[in-house]
């Protein structure tokens, strides 16, 4: 099943990387696969985690821009909706059925915010968040003039060091313009702590959360006592979630990448010193690539380079395989130590991605797997989509 | 104009960040722009060059991926054909009628060995890149079995450290093989020197362009020497093709980021010890981006941030601009240092990507420019075909 697409006129290959039914070993490389079961585990432990702790889960649709996973995490995972980045992505959410949308980022172009106010005619709650008070008045205007309704956060920088106010002075001046404001509805605060999430230690981790909690919460009193009250509390990733969901602040996490996993933070430890990929999640997203070349005896050559994965973040790692090495790679060619020769010409390595989210960005397709089978294709349906 | 896309269904934002006619300032952002008259002035530049020293140019097309470059390329740039990496690339460029299309890579797996097979009857000729004597036999089949002829090269690894044999032992064996076998007609030499070209120095870069051609041209003598004449010898690019200009070994080259430029290939000095992006060929492609919020006084945030460019190479640079500074960036936000806050939010900028070829890859259209007017919008025709 996938959402809308019809693969029947699609051409494997040229078109798409595989078609349900076929073997994994005939699918096209390179390509992102997904390992439905393992993916599935952990849409529903990270629901049931959120239920279990009281806490809404928005998920981040930024991470895998797909319809299809998202709607998974709202079948399986509990999810109440999802968050993105772009008016362009939560068009893409909205018009995909996803009913309560929020972009969890400015949006302060005179045309995109045009946009964004038409949106709610789609049929979805249409959030957003502001950290300048023009940006109210530009919003509110919008929204009068297409007859809708936005709700709007205001976003406080509580160590991301992007957007975002800093002070619960400026919190609550921001608040009470949205409040004020023709066509908008004050929804409450986003706090998303993005650089500490990637920090090793679980202890350095909390550190930085605990601050950020210190400060979010000295904002939600000050809101409190000019009565204003917050809908949402939100924030939370993968690195993080715990401390949230246990703060007393925070009522919405907004978690991305446990659902696929990568190798940058599958290597941060857990509280017990264990990396989360060895236990708290699994992986479930991978770059298949296919031996094209073995001239070199202890080089092989694959066929995933740049335009297949990011590398920002670190090169891939070999999935399952301690005996070759992902060395290095150039735009389509990547280089894998293979010191005792054991790889040869076609065979098939499973990457795990050093960074997931601008790895899906280059794809157009996941390919869903189940006892080595394909079983779905779920198009990338938000991929590109940064305006 | 663009080869085959109507524009007037798609709706600006969600589809295609700007509509030809419009004025530069309303463009949706972060897009690919191209400037119209410094592309041709670089495609121009580099066909004339080619004709003066006696070279064919087949253009590289997993640069920009683009039909519309590539036909700008051979009507202003006397570009004879296109080369690319994969069989979906070439599948790309055959279909939107380019006539000689090499990928200049191995093709290994057996489906796509039957979609490079079928290739030729689209009326292209079609040229592929050996190392292995297995792959002539299974290219050899395919051919037969589909009636077509497929031009074969042997692949020299003249220092690129991937694919491709290194001694003219194994060039000829595999020429020899390559001749004998039904289907296949041999073409020559492949011999791309891929890691030197951005050696910084003019001089450190020839050190290795001459053992490359020293390398290249024992294997054209020794094929030579069994009567085996090479059609094509090919290689060279953005940082060498001057060497192999004037080798008296190669005869095509085979260059691409010339024509578009970016910030890593711009500092690599010439000769006179001068940055090849003041004089040589200028810069051609921009990310444009707008300044999204500016909450603290020393730095904006930008909307241009890793889904819409490749930093595997480094940041990009701020074109024109010496007084702010692309500092570092995140899935969808980019830090740009504004020391004495000139920026103000919907301020727009040109940043030089640090990798173009890769950047190019998660974009779906280029914006061309002349004169602040959008003139046409090119879909990047072959993004994300890596398979």
């Amino acid at each position: 099943m996938n959402t809308h697409v019809n693969l029947d006129n699609f051409d494997v290959g040229y078109d798409i990387p595989a078609k349900p039914g076929m073997d994994e070993a005939d699918i096209q490389t390179p390509c992102l696969i997904l390992d439905l079961d393992a993916l599935e585990r952990n849409v529903k432990k990270m629901g049931d985690y959120a239920a279990a702790n009281g806490m809404r889960h928005r998920a981040h649709g930024k991470m895998h821009k797909s319809v299809d996973v998202l709607k998974l995490q709202q079948d399986m995972g509990a999810a109440i909706g999802v968050c993105c980045q772009k008016v362009s992505e939560a068009e893409v959410f909205a018009r995909g059925g996803i009913k309560d949308v929020m972009v969890s980022n400015q949006v302060t172009e005179p045309a995109k915010i045009d946009r964004l106010a038409r949106m709610p005619k789609l049929g979805a709650r249409i959030l957003v968040c502001v950290d300048d008070p023009e940006n109210v008045r530009n919003l509110s205007d919008a929204a009068a003039k297409h007859g809708t309704q936005l709700e709007a956060l205001v976003e406080i920088d509580c160590g991301a060091g992007r957007c975002g106010v800093s002070s619960s002075q400026d919190v609550v001046n921001i608040a009470k313009l949205i409040d004020a404001a023709p066509g908008l509805k004050f929804a409450g605060i986003q706090a998303y702590q993005g650089a500490m999430q990637h920090l090793d230690l679980y202890e350095d981790r909390k550190v930085k959360l605990d601050a950020a909690i210190a400060q979010v919460g000295d904002a939600v009193r000050a809101l409190k006592s000019q009565g204003l009250e917050c809908d949402i509390v939100g924030g939370g990733g993968t690195g993080s979630y715990y401390f949230e969901s246990t703060s007393e602040v925070y009522n919405e996490l907004q978690c991305g990448s446990y659902a696929f996993m990568d190798a940058d933070y599958g290597r941060i430890l857990d509280k017990k010193g264990k990396r989360i990929d060895d236990g708290e999640w699994e992986n479930a997203l991978f770059i298949l690539t296919t031996v094209m070349s073995h001239s070199k005896s202890d080089k092989a050559i694959v066929d995933a380079g740049l335009k297949a994965q990011s590398v920002d973040s670190g090169l891939p790692t070999v999935f399952g395989r301690d005996d070759v090495e992902y060395l290095k790679c150039s735009d389509e060619h990547g280089v894998v130590g293979d010191p005792d020769g054991v790889l040869k010409v076609n065979d098939k390595l499973k990457l795990v991605p050093g960074h997931c989210d601008p790895t899906c960005n280059v794809h157009d397709w996941y390919v869903g797997l189940r006892n080595g089978k394909v079983e779905t294709l779920w198009p990338v349906s938000a991929r590109g989509k940064a305006y």
